[in-house]
């Protein structure tokens, strides 16, 4: 099954790291890769007219909890701690039911606002997963090691049957979850260390979200919250480290030299009145790959990338009363970063990129002007979900709203019914 | 000419300062205003179906640069004074029918997501206000006054003439604009008081945008910015205050005593790196009507009032490290407040208050679930512009997505085309 974009306006790629913008090209797909990109390509594939679009390469939500949409707008109106122990309360009586229903809620968002990829934090990983794929979206995700909620035993037994189910598969690439410092002790840190090398696989951690964290980590080890993780072992080109709010300069460096990797999360940041500052430039500068994440839909409450993009260059500029930190700075980080994060080789358009790719309908006035020079600067400070008319992934098309956008509303709505009966309660 | 809103399934108002939301009512409109909300009504109006809609207030975009959706793009990487002298190499050379193309691409963008009114600071204010006429749309606007390009007789006649003009148009409403202390001198800024007095018109002013703004008025005059301007006599119930982000203190209960108007521009204030603080919570403690705008589609770059409702309660949970401010707090900004600041009784559902209303499709997967208490958190967190349907103002339909969207996409692409032709001799 392939496909032949014909006569695309623009597309946006990365070539060695630098961004690209190609006119009234055409790109070949087939086997999930692209095989080709110019001008007037022939060949027996389908062909989409692409006149009136953009093609830049998919997006990917470097971090969220994708179920959350069960607690959108539920409580909106506390500081970190305060708000998670109130979404706990809900969490501690979810089933795979209402799991299955929300997370589909919010993949249905995800994919009509162009994302192609995904990283998740969730109880019941697996339901995810099943959901991700039967929508032809790529996932990273795993069981989450939480000690305060649940034995690490536990955890590590659904991680196993997680890994022997899903190791294989195409879209869907197993992670270690790791909730945070203050939920997870020392002992089940050094078992996901072990586990991590064993099993070859990622990790993901909140770390030094709140000041809070940063002190108690201080008080309780002599030490903070990255210096704390890699004292364990932990901070290694596995670990993906979310928010780093509050991360000291020196920590810089332990990261840097570890070359892992960092998720920067600043709506839900704000949202939740974290203050603190996700040193963006610092961490460029030493190559550490930056990667964007919406965190959850209980927290952001959105799940559009675009938007995400925009607040990242946003809060930067706000934090370092400069403008260093540019549109294309953001839209690396949500697009080639997000790649190198996750596996597969994506951002880019040469032979063996996977073909995880978004048109985005060029006809919204608050796109016009358009040219060469501003393009990426409409995108990433103009556009918004809603613009998107096509999401291909792995080489198919997984959204096309001439085909799909009613269908899926429809559907949308009707999980919010069945998502309200199960909330009620709690209200 | 008239309409029944009918089956609104959700219908959020102010009353009293109070924010009311009302389940499945109808909603009466004759000659321009609300006559009855309530269950069941009858009448000889034409009906329009709103069940699946949540009808809101008209968003009032109190601060903007409407013909600048022509450097949208143009230039998104500097500080204001540098991105301001080369906004003006643009705009030295606008033509009429440049102001009036580009003007017309934000009115568009406005009505398109959901703005029922603006308030416009820029060159030829008469072309913006028969373009926002003959769109439907209410403006407050007039010349500005900036010394370092234009001499303020030539502005004060410009005033006069517009005054006469547009002083009894039900939609257009005639204000001075003054760009900023540093652009206009001290006899200028007399004058201006005199004319405000005189002409019974309010001013806009951009103050304390930015920290090299007040530390250059503390050392020519000695004060900060408001303090200066209210030694000139320029502080009083007609004046709005633009930015705000680096005003003391002790410069609010001046604000405070004297009435003044202010508005928050948070994301043009954030792009460009301008840092500051704009103390939303101390100004709505002193009692001052707090409004909110884009500012203009270059610094933004997006004229999306759903958008920067959310950046504000962001921005101030970010600079407080507190949640003090709420999706309330935006709303009421953006709606109720706006329309206290323009003239005409707005943001109400009674008898007499206007009927400026916006209908939100509830279709959409990023607003699910839905309930009455998380309906305002949808909308000011997860909505954008593309939720709008339909937009009344002053009791006529401006905007019906099924009848206007492609007619509008179609237009506004054939303009930011020509837009390009004029802008292309600056790249």
């Amino acid at each position: 099954m392939g496909y032949l974009l014909k006569n695309c306006d623009f597309v946006l790629t990365w070539i060695n790291d630098e961004l690209r913008i190609l006119r009234d090209v055409d790109i070949a797909i087939d086997n999930g890769l692209i095989i080709s990109v110019g001008k007037a390509i022939e060949g027996h594939l389908e062909e989409i007219n692409c006149s009136n679009h953009v093609v830049i390469p998919g997006l990917v939500n470097a971090h969220t909890h994708t179920p959350m949409s069960l607690l959108r707008g539920f409580y909106d109106d506390a500081e970190l701690m305060t708000w998670l122990n109130k979404m706990w309360i809900v969490e501690n009586e979810l089933t795979r039911d209402i799991v299955s229903l929300s997370s589909e809620l919010s993949i249905i968002e995800m994919i009509m606002s162009g994302t192609t990829a995904f990283i998740d934090m969730y109880h019941y990983p697996d339901v995810v997963a099943d959901i991700a794929s039967r929508y032809g979206l790529r996932a990273a995700l795993g069981p989450t090691f939480i000690d305060i909620l649940k034995s690490p035993t536990l955890v590590e037994n659904e991680l196993r049957n997680f890994m022997s189910r899903y190791g294989n598969s195409s879209l869907v690439r197993p992670i270690i979850n790791v909730h945070s410092i203050y939920t997870v002790g020392k002992d089940t840190l050094l078992r996901i260390r072990d586990l991590s090398h064993e099993l070859d696989l990622p990790i993901q951690i909140h770390v030094s979200e709140t000041r809070d964290e940063v002190y108690e980590a201080k008080r309780k080890y002599g030490v903070f919250p990255v210096e704390y993780l890699n004292s364990l072992g932990l901070i290694s080109s596995k670990s993906q480290l979310i928010h780093l709010g509050w991360v000291t300069s020196w920590e810089l460096s332990i990261i840097a030299k570890a070359n892992a990797r960092v998720t920067h999360a600043p709506t839900s940041n704000m949202k939740l009145a974290t203050a603190g500052h996700f040193p963006m430039r610092e961490l460029m500068e030493m190559g550490v790959i930056v990667t964007l994440g919406t965190d959850g839909p209980a927290s952001n409450n959105s799940l559009d990338m675009f938007r995400e993009m925009k607040m990242a260059v946003l809060l930067q500029r706000h934090s370092y009363w400069d403008v260093s930190i540019k549109a294309m700075h953001a839209f690396r980080a949500a697009t080639v970063n997000g790649y190198r994060l996750l596996g597969p080789r994506g951002g880019c358009l040469g032979n063996g990129c996977v073909a995880d790719l978004v048109l985005l309908d060029l006809g919204s006035p608050r796109l016009q002007p358009i040219r060469d020079d501003n393009i990426l600067s409409n995108i990433v400070y103009s556009a918004d979900g809603s613009d998107v008319d096509i999401v291909i992934v792995n080489g198919r098309i997984i959204y096309d709203k001439s085909r799909d956008y009613q269908v899926l509303r429809e559907r949308a709505r009707r999980i919010g019914e069945r998502l309200n009966d199960f909330t009620r309660k709690f209200l």
